[in-house]
This record gives structure tokens, sequence and C-alpha cells, in this order.
């Protein structure tokens, strides 16, 4: 078995050799303590004349920020951390020593020159740790729907038509000068491979043409859509719940050292459990009122609305019941009250709002056909989206989240840009 | 537990509801056989007056192709075929009978027809199977990876520039007049991320605007980067074959039924163990030439020599180390052997070829200008992939597969375009 830092109690007492970098080191002329780093966690490495010999003292001199390195040494725990190892060095063998000196340092810089630099900040201690959620997260999911019988479908990114209204989407030139579209969402498709598979779901890139430029939106990010018949409203909000309790308990299983380097307060994430809190739209607009909020009644919850409700609470929010007048065509009627839908967004606590939006889909044929007519979208493009209610149609209902929204509050990350390896926004198309 | 069809063995001798769809039915008057499917499996179900009652045996001879239905009946084992249940039919409750005939029958379409209607060709037997193979392979992966501590890096989509060649790329236009193009691989990115993480992998849409009308080329398909930091060529096909192992052992556990109803014979896939066949690009072709081929020394192996290579051989077989100068820039030289690049092909057997492609990277700062300059390449465009050769750079490797080259192989799909759920081919956009 090779060494890795995230394995380091394994190897108490024994030599290793750590193969990776140098991120720091401080320290003079009888003791530099270097702090390495394997792509698998960080380690200090204790440089001193009598353990380490002159030629190390006189190698860790000279080395200089994001050098690569083969350092042998003797594993030991930190003599006052608990689950902190150390490594007493006896060999440095550089890789490479910087000719250059590291653009990044511990200093302050600007957002542009972060950006700019994407394809090294990426190494730095925060960064780090927030794509190692990423990771969590990702395989999280993968692994809720393994266990719930969903198969992965991928959805087109090429696609003929809108699914939600041309604007904001990225176009090009197909061959034969056809147009495409890059997709925003790949729930139609979705709703066609459920009724082959019962339950499915797609992870990939979606894409939005939007000028927005907030700390929540990317033109590129990565979307998690969930599909499954014979399945209502209510049974999606537990099927989006056990998925959301599943990646709360992985990430907080296999990423503490992570979230420490985060600054993340876990004890908020520690008290998440099932039941989330139920509420309609109706009960939030008036609860918001209540607060000081001029929300209306047929108003989508705002940044500040979200924000406020979500920090009134431990759980996480399902606001049900939306108006139906506001929400998209393919959105079942609720059979009790038939100007609401059938949809819930889920709202994260602690302030962050909004990371799944859901409904139960409406499964008639003369019903979906009459809101196509009334959300004045041409019947044509949906010709083959039609035909899932013509032969076998079911119940069925579906979600999606946005991975990068769900990491941003999990990990605390104020702008979703740092939760994406390398950020496509309005402005920014490189590195 | 509800009832799934899948685990129909768990049921025997009890009364279940199966929610799903008729596939299709035969029998008469006096007993009708109906093939029940519900997204987990296929089920026969056993409708006669006795067993089933005469308002069960009415429904029945009404029901048509691909009605959605619950039915309620007891389990019970095949008398003959092991591992195969059937349903006595107590209770038919259709959901929808479809009012138009089920556009796919059993006869022959022509591949327009079924590609024209791919939301409903879906739902086929075979169709169905070959998706489901294609998830295993997608788990399969993901699972390989999170046990030999590789992370998941989002490679973007929209690029700035063309990694190798600017020819057979979608081109998008960006805000402000800027020019996108969407990715055709993954790697460079990779390259940065494995400098902070050690081993990662991405596994995204991949795009080429390839006017290939081949039974192997789609215009959009999916890819799996993995990239690993302190490895060699020789460390990187030991991952690959891995990877591969990892992929049949679990097609083979999880998917018997699908290659079943594929006709697929899985002696030969049962046959497949490390360590695989390693050949030198040199010794191939004049393997090949023995075998009567006209490849030349420095030619890649067309598809004719593919599939006479590896129908000779039962176990796939890695093509090692290609004249450089026809390999691309990033590839680093063999040190034994300045002509050669340390890459390698991975062939399956059967006669089906490549299926994935790797190298060791070039690691040195004015090496990698060099190659650049000889591949009259703009250094200007690779400005931050250098910066990796500038600040801590070491030795690394990756390799690629296609997703639908491998589901084709394993699942024994003539064509790729029935490998994804939604292809897109030069003239294909839709649906």
């Amino acid at each position: 078995m090779s060494f890795k830092i995230k394995n380091a109690r394994d190897f108490v007492d024994q030599e290793v050799i750590m193969e990776g970098w140098m991120y720091n080191r401080r320290g003079s002329g009888k003791i530099y303590f270097m702090q390495l780093r394997d792509g698998t966690g960080f380690m200090q490495g204790i440089v001193t004349e009598d353990e380490s010999g002159k030629e190390s003292m006189e190698q860790a001199e000279k080395l200089t920020a994001e050098t690569s390195l083969r350092v042998t040494g003797k594993i030991s725990q930190h003599p006052k951390k608990e689950d902190t190892f150390e490594m007493i060095v006896t060999k440095i063998e550089p890789v490479q020593i910087p000719a250059e000196e590291y653009p990044i340092s511990k200093k302050e810089h600007g957002p542009d020159f972060l950006l700019d630099n994407r394809h090294l900040w990426l190494r730095s201690g925060k960064q780090w740790a927030i794509q190692r959620v990423r990771n969590t997260i990702i395989n999280a999911t993968y692994e809720y729907f393994a266990d719930n019988d969903f198969i992965k479908i991928d959805s087109p990114i090429l696609t003929p038509n809108a699914c939600e209204g041309t604007t904001e989407l990225f176009e090009i030139n197909y061959f034969d000068d056809d147009t495409a579209y890059l997709s925003q969402s790949g729930q139609l498709y979705l709703e066609a491979a459920v009724m082959s598979h019962g339950r499915v779901f797609d992870f990939g890139p979606v894409f939005r043409a939007e000028k927005s430029k907030t700390r929540r939106h990317l033109t590129e990010f990565w979307m998690m859509d969930a599909e499954m018949a014979y399945c209502d409203h209510k049974m999606s909000m537990e099927i989006q719940e056990g998925l959301m309790m599943n990646i709360i308990k992985r990430v907080l299983e296999k990423n503490m050292k992570e979230l420490a380097i985060l600054e993340r307060d876990v004890e908020p994430l520690k008290k998440i459990q099932g039941p989330f809190i139920r509420k309609t739209h109706a009960e939030v607009v008036a609860e918001l009122r209540e607060m000081g909020s001029d929300i209306g009644e047929k108003d989508d919850l705002g940044a500040d609305d979200e924000t406020m409700l979500t920090k009134k609470y431990d759980l996480p929010i399902f606001v049900e019941k939306y108006p139906a007048e506001v929400k998209a065509f393919y959105m079942k009627r609720d059979p009790e009250n038939e100007g609401l839908a059938l949809c819930c967004d889920l709202l994260a606590p602690e302030g962050y709002g909004e990371i799944i939006g859901g409904s139960e889909r409406e499964d008639n044929l003369d019903i979906i056909l009459k809101r196509i007519e009334e959300h004045k979208l041409d019947p044509k493009v949906f010709d083959w989206y039609l035909d899932l209610r013509k032969y076998g149609s079911v119940p069925h209902s579906g979600f999606g989240y946005g991975l990068e929204r769900i990491t941003g509050w999990i990990t605390g990350t104020h702008h979703i840009r740092e939760t994406i390896p390398f950020p496509r926004l309005i402005n920014r198309l490189r590195p």
C-alpha cells in the first residue's frame, strides 16, 4: 500500500515516501516546517539537522512554494491535535523547483486575478476542499439513485427546441444550416425515458445565456434531473428528502477535514433530519408578510424572502403548491384547488435558499394541450413529448438540483463561481 | 417493500401489485399471456377465467400494446425456466389504454422510423437492455475511481480554444462577440486539476462536428477522462486494466438478463482477465503485415486492422508506443527511443477495436514548447497549460474512454447510435 496523507493514521511510526508538493514553508535555520500536500490532504513535515541531516536542511531552505517533491520520513501523531499527523523528514528529493515565484501567495488577491489563474488557484486549500465536498455530493447522488432503482439516462445537450422559451439559450449552427440550442434541462427527455425504465436521472452540464451577474449565476453549470413513473408529488418529496439526507450524511462522514479548512460550522448540517418542513406557498407568503416582506400572492420568493425564511428554521423547507399561472405548462394542477400547481421548491437553511425544484407532471393529453395553448407555446415543438401522453401515460413526477448551489450551501461558499472547477460567467470563458 | 419485477424471486407465492405497462399480449379467449414490464424488468402475466375471473378476461382481451396498468396477482416460479417468474393475474386496472395503435410493432421498422420515434423506441426490450448495461458501466466507473482515490472534476464544455486544432469543432457566439467552442476533451483541464488533487476524472458530453457517417460516429457522445499525478505510462495501463476489469465484473454480476435479451454471448466477456496483452505499435504492424494488411510503419490501425487483430486474441490488447510524429504534441517520448510516444490504445476483443486512448504527458516546459512549435500550434493559446510545467510539474499520465464504444462492445451492438439515449448524428438532432 503506497502512502497517502489521508491515510497517515495507518502509517504511524513507519517510514514512508510522500509524493506531492510543498504548499508552504516556515521556519528558520534551525527548524523548518514544510506544509506538504499530495492531493488527498495536507500534512506538516518537520526538518531539523538532528533528525533530517544537513542536506535536507539545505534543501528545505531553498525550496519555494509549489515545489513538487518526494519526501521521505517517519509519521507521528501530532502531540496536541487528535487526528493530525506529521512527518519527521529524513530525505527531500525535489522534482521541480519553480524557476519563477508562484503567482498566488498568502496575500489577498482580487477575484479577477484568482479567476485568471484558476488553473493554479485550484491548488489553494479552500479551493481544494470545495472540490472534494463537491465530489462527495456527486458520489452520494449516484449512490442514492443506484440504491433506489434509478438508472442514469444521459439527456442530450444539443437540442432542436427550447423547453421553456428561447431566451437565454446558446445557439449553435448545426450541419446543413440547422440550428441547435444547448440544453437548459433534460426533463422532457427523462419523461420519455421514465416510461421505459420507471426511475431515471441525468446529471450533466446545462447552459444559460443569461446576462445576470450575481453570485448565484453561472452560464454553464451542472444539473441533476430525476424523474419517476407511478409517482405523485408527495412521493417525489420523500425521494428528494432521502437524496438530500444521503448527501449530508456522506459529507459529514467523509469531509470533516475539508469543512474545517473551509471554516464551515458543521452544527447546522448535523441538525438536519427528516421529515423536512412542508409549507404551501400561500402559508409562506402569509408568514413572510408577517415578517415584513412585501411579497405578492402570486410572486416567487425573492432572494431576501428566501434568506429571511430559511434563517428562521433549522430544517430545509419544501414550499409547495405555487399559483399555477406563474409556473411551467407541464406541471399538474392540485385536484383540491385547480389554481395551484403540484410543485415544490426545496429551500436550504441558514439563509441559503432554493436548491431543488420539482413537480408532478400533467399526464393527460387534452389538458397538457390546453396548457401549451394557454402558455402560447407551439404544439408542433412538443410532438414527441405529447406522444408520451398518448401511449400508456402514467402519473409521474420529477425534480432537479443545481450541483453548484448545493455545494455552495454545504461548503458555506459565498459566490457560486468557486464551487465549479472552471467557472463560465458572462465575462469569463478562460482558462 | 413495494413490488418490482427484478425482485420477483423474493415474492414467490405472495400477492403483489405491479405498476407498469403491457408490452405485448398473446392468447385467445381461454388464456391470455400478458408480457408486463415495470422498468426494472419483464414478466409474464397469465390470465384465465378460473384464476382471474371474467372481468380480467374482458380487460385482457381489449388491452393494446403499451397500455399502462396496475396488475394484481400471485407470483410463481416458471415451471421450466430457472430465474424466471410469472404472475397469476387476479385483477387488471388499466391506467391508460392508448386511443391510437402504438407505432412500434413487432414487424421490422427501418432505422429512420425508429430514430424518429426514439422517445418510444427506448421502451423496446433491446433498447431497454442496452441502457441498463450502459448504466452499470457508468456506475462501475464511478465505483472504481472512488475506490482508488480519484475525485470527479467537471471540465468545462464551453472552451475558448481547441485542444488539437479547430476543425470538427462546434462554434458558439458567446457574449460580447466572443467565440466559444464545445469541448472535445477535458484533458488539459484535468492536467491542471491533478496538480491539486493527485487523481481526477471527468465524465461528460463531448462534441465533434465531424462529417462522418459511420456506425462508430456520433456528434455528441459521453467521454470519461482520467488523469493521475506521479504516474507513468506503465502505471497508467495498470489503472486502465483495473477499470475495465471492474466494468466487466459488474456487468456480468448485474446484467445477465439484459445480455440475454440482447442475445449477447457472454463467454468472451467471462474469459477476460488481467494482465491484458501488451504489444508495441511496431510489433502490431509486423503482425498485421504477416496477416496480409498493408499498414505502413507510421500508420494508425485502420478499422480492418483492428478487427483482424482483436479477433485473434481473447483478451483486450494494449497497443503501445506509436511513432511520436503522428501523435499529439503533449505526449511524452519514450526515453529508450525518442521517436516513439509513451502512449497506448486499448483494443477490445471480438473484432471490436479501440475503446481507450492514453499517454504519459510531457512534463518539461522546454520540451513541450518545442513540441508546440513542431506541431505549428499557437503557444499563446496554451499559456495557462504551460504554467503547469512552470510551477511544480510532475510526471503524469491520463487516458480517456468513449462510453458509447464500451457499451457497444459489451452489449454487442452494431451501430453506436443505439448505445446513447438520444443520438445526435450529422443528419439527426431530433427528438
